[in-house]
């Protein structure tokens, strides 16, 4: 049940990061500014200087830096949290695989946008998606809400498969944009996350262990056939942690959201903001008596395939809509609901990939409408909202 | 046919490499070692200490600075070139699709190794796999003579079509390794990728460029699509390069290669120096009578999925060799099968994913043959080599 | 008179430069870790963990960050202060005439210690005499308890004539070394240095400014007459300063100090923790009857010439005692002795320059007798401790 | 006697000191551009691309990296130079102690210009002042003619001691001015320098050495005293040094210039440019029967103290004119000078600080004229051409 304490507020995206940052209270957070992932650490900065965090916020001189300061710190034996955009993340590429080859449960809040060249500092996801092979749980957040509430599972669960994860919202429209949400009490989130205790850690003099070294080629394999094991245990654990988050907030939680999607004959499958602009052109359409529905993705990294591949019942065409490019490559995640229907061999879907959004630009309900309308099944990629 | 004065000769991929960047003479070197790079690099400074090359290698700080200098070099109006490994290429993450994205027709010779954590010198594909979707096109070779063929090749498709392209091959396994092969002579390798006639660049005084400026959403979307569209037209343009190729060297090349892959119900796809042992155990087995082949792929960006999912005429069963991993993914080459053929539903593939050699873990003949014995379409990713 | 509410407490250097820091409050400081410098930052930064200073403690990537981030913290309106020692300084080079240019009161302790190469991490004067004119004013202390006096007294008087400063205490020797001392009252301190209230800065949105601006040649000369002047006018305003901090520390200070000059014939000029060991050596040859006297740098820049000139008025011999070395040059201490006699051509003096105690050397109190003894008015620089 | 195939040409400073570098021909040259120093490496970049010169040109990141690379290569056992101007020197302070302490024999050609802050890129002395006591010898140059001759005679002397060299032009003035010099055969200063033939360097596999090693208070003064007796043995190895060079050249040079000093009663002291000014002006007041005179500053480093001294025969009246200052301190020149002269003290000289030209501002043939018709024997510091 919901908890009576909790605080209903309208906050922008990145001032709900903060305050669930706020409430983790992390022990290090090095980070370096990058629009437009700023609204998160100014607002926290904030409540450092007032003395509501605990945190030691250290200003490093790039995200390269950022990371593998966070790298150092959860080794030492800490929470270590971190937050970038854009050239931020690319710049950080090199040291995201160490904190994931060396299972330090960092988190890192992205607040998605363009990468260069040409320079745009607007909202898409292809930095987000330039690193998701990494080792990084990645989720998606659609609103306001869910970015708050998803900082939380990510902890936790990044915690449990001792494995970093990432909270993406989208650049602007999401981080900079004021919503409603709930609040939870201080005392529920302290108890949901628990006590930061690191089985492995270098400051723990009565246990050294040693961390980074070199693998040869006779152990490097096991090594990553553990990361892989631990990538995969994700899905299995967070059954438990989404049941436990919504005794506390009410709010229940999967690896994906299915709207309308039951009996649902055509379906889009979107991540992030873009999913609440679709719910409302699904609301149109089935007031129009039209079979539509929108698989929303949330959980993209480890991708749950089966129960993806479960979720389309009745659905014979799927629009997948990428807020990104793979140049010379399918989307991903057009590419990942292929894979997800490729051994449902039984039944033929019609799949049809969507580039969107690129850069900023934006997406309209009109946008999606048309896409239930007209786009289905062919071989080329369709780009919406294109001159 | 080929010509009576190339020259045979025996040599490592790294030899050949740099054999093949003395003919090319480019304008600019910027460079920072790492192994397994390093034979590439130490063979081509000899050149240019030699003035057998005029090329102005720049010792840079970091592969960051390798990279931004090559764009800057490029965008002034010259050949640039550059080679790196493993962390090298993911510090150069932030500034690869900067190349790209100003369509900068860098060259860089890759020598595959895996990235850390833990710390591993060894090959594998992960390094190169890590930064395939950032718009570069990337050839991966078998032998030290593809080594040397890719790398004129790849020069010209990426002058041809103004993006950057990578060739990879094998860290050690071909980097250090020697071959036999073919050196064209070098006035056939100067008429064959002829001079260097930017179009725009800085340096043209007479008609003035600048590069990398700001796109807003206005027009950042129409920017991509140009290079979506140009990296698209790789596939068509490469048909006459090849042609030409033969001409001067006498090698038949395609976007692949098949491998008594016509009449195989059975088939492996695999990139790189396997490719070698893949070829060993399907003449055994073929000598045996079993009806096995391979399709080797050569241009992995773009990835020819309509020419791929042809190729597979008989074949009902084919097993994916990835040497890397998508971590909460599956794996990238074996994605972009399923892909090919997802469309093609009118045929049951069973398609198998296999994860092999993971930093430097070897690969034997009878690996692969028990792959065509033992592993077919399972849902289930199977680890090769793993102890 | 003495506040009857002061502490008396043992310390190191470091730890007593720290508690004046936490008295002081300042409100950025950006540093660097360098050996000896480490005990104040650690006591320090202890002070801000535990929430007894409200700094911001910016950990930066270099020294030349750190002295970077201190420029822009003062520009900004706010008082920054930071330490170094050695490596640290020299790093710092580039930027410390900038702080000194911009007219930026900036503090920085200096645990002073030898320079490489040869690698020495050991206490000597060249880091802060390489940089003793780039227009810091700078103090040297002899005790545990003047690093603690002068870092308040160096912070007020920088802040008055807009110029940064230095204090200086001797690196292992006095900065890791117990000593006792008196501790003001925190009130006393506060009430000493006052709020700090920049005329020009950044951050005045009322009176907008500009630092760092091109001075061309027909105005950087008029910027650098002005800081001149600035710097020549320490000497007059310290004499109030010294007043102001007698009443609140009992402690009277001046340019330098006299330690049986009046009547000595012959003396010894010395800055830092050699002092100590002077005064004792002086103490036992007065016992026996010499007139023997110790003249006491405190401040080294400006250097007060005249002031020093008048101080000798018995003295015939003097031998000067330089813990640094300038190449192809007189010490730098016995220069500015030089300086100051030379105009007073109506008493010629016998003046010694003696070096010692390079890369931490020990020097023993009979190593001042031997130089009371033997060591006066030869052309030739004397070597004390050498081997 | 001159040679007579010397060769007379105009060219600017840069492209005199660029001349005698071609022919020194350096194994190594680490550079990182800045002005006023660029017409030196722009010029010596040309004879390497146009393969008149064999030095490997190593484009660094930054002057700290370019004075590394020089103290790399010279231990290795080539010849290192490189070049620099203001911040540049500053942002190198670090390592030049480390070139010294190390006895590297570095060649650094220095165009002169003023520091930050205020931000002026205009020829003063204060970069190679503020690193005058770091070890490094400095010849200063008042023409283009010195330029190339200071060039080579620096490079034998550097050797000779193993020290490390800069000469000084001043920025712009000389640096970009063309003036008539006289060029030397290429095979006589490939004579006159010699091979480098390093006594001890790391690649010396058959008597290795280690180099910048720790030395602990027990060795570490005895290092310095050995540097301090190398910087001093360059006064006495310069005599044949200039002979040497005046059979080549016809050009006699001593440690300092005398200019009508003999029967002088007013004297002026100048290092660099100014110096040619106050010949002309020099030239004008003995016509008018004025007995006035000029030292003009060659060797700076080591300074020529007893030299000096003795040079001031019938003068009485001297006028240090300084194109720097040093905050809190009397001007480095004028401080020479009076430690020079103050052990004679049998002879009352009247000596006067003068500071002008600070950030380019000019000074004129009727500048010095005004020193000697007013400025004689005050304790006031004099600025020249201030407005």
């Amino acid at each position: 049940m919901n908890n009576k304490k909790n605080k209903n507020i309208a906050l922008t995206g990145g001032a709900a990061a903060a305050e669930a940052l706020r409430q983790i209270n992390p022990d290090v957070m090095p980070v370096y500014p990058i629009t437009p992932q700023t609204p998160i650490v100014e607002a926290f900065a904030k409540f450092v200087a007032d003395g509501e965090a605990a945190t030691v916020m250290i200003e490093v001189e790039s995200e390269h830096s950022a990371m593998s300061a966070a790298v150092g710190a959860e080794a030492a034996g800490v929470r270590a949290v971190t937050a970038s955009s854009s050239q931020g993340i690319m710049l950080m590429s090199e040291i995201l695989p160490i904190a994931s080859g060396m299972r330090l449960p960092i988190l890192m809040l992205v607040s998605a946008r363009a990468i260069s060249a040409p320079i745009n500092i607007h909202g898409d996801h292809q930095d987000a998606m330039a690193v998701r092979d990494l080792g990084w749980i990645q989720f998606f957040s659609e609103s306001v809400q869910e970015v708050y509430d998803n900082t939380l599972i990510a902890l936790k669960i990044g915690e449990k498969v001792k494995l970093p994860a990432m909270t993406i919202m989208d650049g602007f429209t999401t981080s900079h944009s004021v919503e409603n949400l709930e609040i939870l009490e201080d005392a529920a989130v302290k108890n949901f996350i628990g006590e930061y205790q690191p089985k492995n850690y270098l400051l723990n003099f009565e246990d050294p262990k040693t961390f980074g070294p070199v693998a040869l080629p006779n152990s490097y394999f096991e090594f990553k056939r553990a990361q892989i094991e631990a990538m995969d245990g994700v899905i299995g654990e967070l059954g438990g942690i989404f049941e436990e988050y919504e005794k506390i907030s009410g709010r229940k939680y999967d690896l994906f959201e299915e709207y309308h999607l039951d009996d649902a004959e055509k379906a889009v499958v979107v991540a992030g903001a873009t999913a609440g602009t679709a719910k409302v052109a699904i609301d149109e359409l089935r007031a129009q008596g039209e079979k539509v529905g929108l698989l929303k993705i949330k959980l993209f990294r480890p991708f749950p395939y089966r129960e993806i591949a479960e979720a389309f019942k009745n659905v014979k065409q799927i629009a997948v809509l990428d807020r990104t490019v793979s140049f010379g490559s399918v989307a991903p995640l057009y590419s990942e609901i292929t894979n997800s229907l490729y051994k449902k061999q039984n039944t033929k879907y019609k799949i049809q990939s969507c580039i969107y959004g690129l850069g900023g630009k934006e997406i309209f309900k009109d946008d999606i409408k048309k896409v239930f309308r007209d786009v289905w099944g062919s071989n080329e990629t369709k780009y919406i909202g294109l001159k």
